[in-house]
């Protein structure tokens, strides 16, 4: 048995979400049915972190365990073909030890959001970012930010639906930035609630509306209940960047 | 009669290019049917640059005569409104006198060329780059690139399709750069002939990959011969980014 590191991007439009569903596509079963394909032997593939329906990842870690001899650069080519036209690829790929584990060997997250900041429709970046027509104050919004970066009682920004045994997570950074029209939203921690990111978002962008105030993200921080949460932000503009072992 | 200057950006996959085709979709008509809703007249859009099925703009300049009252902001989203779901957005609309010409007052247009450098296939880019697998020498690619810059007889470069009456232009600006795996080439001149950004970025690429020597691209310059042409790189990478006035 080898152990193989993936490094894998993907356009997530297609898919329910990274994790395997009975009831759509995902990226972890399209990933598993081309292993199959080449080894012959269902395996189970793991990563890193387990991205919504339409959240993308330019570079996702994971790891499969395959008991055949095959050489890191073939399994990588080997799965781009069998995956092929689908919007996923295997960017990188070599063998780890056999305790290294994509998910509980992760020691860092880091996600990235990208709002697109005007009123005209989107064209290219349709599906790819979030679009607000209203100006947003970046200044405002990177300030406001820095009042969630450490360790925090994150329920507020945590879906019914997540399974993590405790809301309480430290946040280690989190910087908005203007390029143009496109705004950035870089967030970095050990590892997030489910819907984090896109909840404190949704939040950062109603500062920068101007319909929140700085003091109204902290109020919402505090309260420790969904119900204060401002917005959640679409998956469109999510990206999974980087995983850190 | 008011004459309004458009900047558009649009997503070439869906159309056999910008000027109408009496075989399929093109941005031109789905921008004049536009136009006709609001109207209700028939009108014309002319652009500074007609491109390929294909190929993408960030910022074609066009105008149109329309004969009724109506504000710029209105128009750009009226027109914005009827083209949904389409990829193709109205980013600005302003009245201009009524001796502008998007086409023939147009003193100079630029083009990028996105190029992604690396083995695996396209995901979140696909339909938008050309992907070239092996690794590219951008500093030989750029050296090269200079042989082109200045007055010449482009027919090496021209497609047989195309109309202009000379095949000597004068190319401005042809710089090649790198960012991480993506290779960017930027062209500008006063006006290209059919198919030359896709020409030149093409016979770039042999250089790249060291098929071609400079002196090669030199030699297939002065061929004055479409039979010389290294290779015609696809309409996926190319984006009209700016017209000048």
């Amino acid at each position: 048995m080898t152990r193989f590191r993936l490094t894998i991007e993907y356009d997530g439009r297609p898919y329910m979400g990274w994790q395997r569903q009975s009831h759509g596509p995902s990226v972890q079963q399209a990933i598993e049915e081309a292993a199959l394909r080449i080894t012959g032997a269902q395996a189970t593939v793991y990563a890193a972190g387990r991205t919504d329906a339409g959240v993308h990842a330019l570079a996702m870690a994971a790891h499969v365990d395959i008991d055949r001899e095959i050489a890191p650069f073939r399994l990588r080519e080997g799965l781009n073909a069998l995956l092929r036209p689908q919007p996923i690829a295997i960017l990188d790929c070599e063998t780890v030890a056999d305790d290294w584990h994509a998910r509980f060997s992760c020691l860092g997250r880091a996600y990235l959001y990208r709002i697109v900041n005007r009123r005209p429709p989107l064209t290219l970046d349709e599906g790819k970012a979030w679009r607000i027509p209203r100006a947003l104050d970046v200044a405002a919004m990177h300030a406001a930010a820095q009042r969630l970066v450490g360790r925090h009682d994150f329920t507020t920004f945590r879906s019914v639906h997540c399974q993590s045994a405790s809301p309480i997570k430290t946040l280690d950074r989190l910087d908005v930035r203007r390029e143009g029209d496109v705004v950035l939203v870089e967030a970095a921690a050990r590892s997030f609630l489910h819907h984090q990111v896109r909840s404190m978002v949704g939040c950062l962008a109603f500062v920068g509306q101007g319909k929140w105030s700085a003091a109204d993200l902290q109020a919402a921080l505090d309260a420790q209940d969904r119900a204060a949460l401002g917005f959640n932000a679409p998956p469109d503009g999510l990206y999974f960047v980087e995983a850190l072992y």
